[in-house]
């Protein structure tokens, strides 16, 4: 049988987990009817290597000696980001190394480049650490559901943004608190940025838009809202309306929509929704398909070991594939620049909406927004009029049926005209209440 | 490229799901980077055939008429039960062709014969249909999951069963009409037996262990208890607990344990436990993996076209396999007859229990249970004492902490005698809170 040997460069939280599971694993992948070995690690601070189980690797600083090392046949990225590792990883492809990596920015950004790549050379790249953990969904979209056309993803796919929600509405903290004790908790980044600004989200939706629906999505066409402007009112409103706030990645395309449908925004939802109840830094993905219906995917979404698990999941393919006499298993060459798939402008989009406006109590006002409203077709579900706060500002929350957005942001534009209103409008979409 | 040609025996429900989703599905395998066509199709009963689109395929009463045909590759087993399938799926496999099947109770009850048939010819036998529908649970197990310890699972399988607890509790009806509400609906068969006495469930529970622990768990050993004894009170007097009552498979086996716990009964699940809202025909499998913590797959286990999904899932793994050139991906030797795992004894296992006494209305019967009960080592945690019934019968419920199952039968065999017992004495094992 032959032996695979893996170089794993990058050995920080996922590295690490990773190189703890490689850890006395020759039983465990005999009882596969594999043979695979951690032949190498780099990390250019040796000082993270300290205290792993290493065991008989060979331990570098230097990511060159893992590429130029010919029996290397598997190459591991777990450095993240877009410069250094996109550069190992096209390095390692050009010398014929299949390509294992938990790297969503780079999928999402520059797949193409990399897919190419890999299929001019005969290898594969995999990627299932890249999207949701330990959670099988690259595998799910790909292999288990790919006779499926899958019309509908809804997820929750960025713990850090789930447990600052869940701590404002369970725990009653405001958007800063609930950051901060995020990052207390190792829930989020020093710099959170890209979580809570939805961009890891967006990266995660791209590439998942693109494996369902065979073309590439690119990450910049993907209209991304983050929960930074999310208030502790919004969540307090929109309980006692029944619903949940989510940062929730949408993937939605009809069997005769032209375009698909793909964003990132926060969504409320209804306390019945199967999704309101996936919390703290749970993630989960919601599919629906045409012949297997919805089906959810529920589980950490990021961490040491859930993700680690993931990357396991490919050394196993990896191992498999190829001990198996094949060098690939799923062509990935539609993921392509010069197969772009078109994003349904965000403009055109059609949801319900949740608004809180903050206005002067003094009559006529209900009646100026309605009216305004109906001139672009909006037409109103529910109100809910607040007792005022401070300085004669009452909060006035509509929920209205299905519009578009462009009518709503221009109709909203118009309001905020008005004398009345006292400060910015909130607005927040309601996610549709099928599965 | 390679054509590979499927051979379908069994053209009723799954089977006309496939036959759908095979129809047209050329353009579809050429995406996927594969050629793919259903060559033939063999039912005893032609009339099944009459409304499906069969396409260019070979229709034919005969079973061996797609066995003799050398240029099949792939049989797809959809007849079920035990006697002609099995013979089918050997003589396929003493050709050398490979074997799709959703046939849980044959793979449960034969998987060894079947298996070691299949190493020796080097095929393989795949049954991702088998359990849980369309949710990826056999793929989860040998592939996304491979590198955990997967310690416990906690499974809701058979629609049937959730569709008519679901029914009890929601509508309130008892067990006879919700039965003939899930047999009008579709969701029962005409003989609903091996459905609602669980051994359905036993069926796919099996299947899991031995793929998750790595041998061979007779469908004999584990131990089943079904739903046909649960009534409307059960549920009334778990709800007003806060429980809701499911039919639970389980699968658990601690790092210092020699023993695999697998067994099936109903259970009590806290109405914050996960897997307490999965209700209707849904089904769910809730896995916990010493890397990847707990994760949950729900879905659709069953029905025409989610269970047809899966198929297509094995028919495109199949010929992703031999495309590149190889002809077994994942190893089943391990799954014999002489790698039987031993099945934890119910007698030696621990539980929380919920008990419902129908006794006298007379002082002293509370200490006289309480008083039996803590002779064999048995704590009660709360008591609920009902108003009586018809004839000076009062329902005096209890809840114990954990206990052993051998010391409840016991205990519960010395209380039975009592005079002050009206009625069989109601048991209900209670579900940890644990994920």
């Amino acid at each position: 049988m032959k032996e695979i040997k893996l170089g794993l460069i990058g050995a920080g939280t996922v590295g690490g987990g990773v190189v703890k599971m490689m850890y006395n694993s020759a039983d465990f992948f005999k009882k596969l009817g594999l043979s695979v070995v951690l032949k190498r690690i780099a990390d250019k601070d040796a000082s993270r290597l300290a205290g792993l189980p290493t065991g008989n690797a060979i331990i570098s600083s230097n990511a060159g000696d893992i590429l130029d090392d010919k029996d290397i046949d598997v190459v591991i990225e777990l450095v993240g980001g877009k410069t250094f590792a996109k550069d190992l990883i096209l390095r390692a492809l050009e010398k014929g190394k299949h390509v294992i990596t938990a790297n969503k920015a780079l999928i999402a950004e520059y797949g193409p480049a990399v897919f190419e790549l890999a299929e001019k050379k005969n290898v594969s790249v995999n990627f299932e650490a890249s999207v949701g953990g330990g959670m099988p969904v690259i595998k799910s979209i790909r292999e288990a559901l790919a006779a499926n056309r899958i019309f509908s993803v809804k997820t929750i796919i960025n713990g850090t943004c789930n447990y600052i929600l869940t701590q404002m509405s369970e725990k009653g903290l405001d958007f800063d608190t609930a950051l901060e004790k995020a990052q207390k908790n190792g829930y989020a980044e020093a710099d959170p940025a890209l979580d809570i600004g939805g961009g890891d989200s967006g990266h995660k939706v791209a590439i998942m838009a693109s494996l369902i629906h065979g073309g590439y999505v690119p990450f910049s066409s993907v209209s991304i809202e983050g929960i930074t402007e999310i208030t502790k009112d919004d969540i307090d409103f929109a309980k006692e309306l029944g619903y949940c706030i989510k940062l929730l990645g949408i993937i939605r395309k009809g069997e005769d929509d032209d375009l698909v449908d793909v964003r990132v925004h926060p969504a409320m939802l209804h306390k019945s929704h199967v999704l309101a109840s996936v919390s703290g830094a749970f993630n989960a993905v919601l599919m629906e398909g045409d012949a297997v219906g919805p089906i959810l995917l529920y589980g950490k979404g990021a961490g040491e070991m859930p993700t680690a698990s993931a990357v396991m999941s490919d050394i196993i393919d990896v191992a498999r594939t190829i001990t198996g006499g094949a060098q690939k298993r799923i062509p990935m060459d539609y993921y392509r620049l010069d197969n772009k798939l078109e994003v349904k402008p965000m403009d055109s989009v059609s949801m319900r909406y949740y608004l809180c406006f903050r206005v002067l109590d003094k009559p006529k006002v209900l009646a100026s927004i309605a009216a305004i409203l109906g001139e672009y077709r909006i037409s109103i579900a529910s109100v809910l009029q607040k007792e005022g706060g401070a300085e004669n500002c009452v909060p006035v929350i509509i929920i209205t049926h299905k519009a578009v957005e462009k009518n709503m942001q221009a109709a909203l534009k118009e309001i905020e005209k008005m004398d009345f209103i006292k400060k910015k409008t909130r607005l927040i979409r309601i996610a549709g209440q099928a599965y």
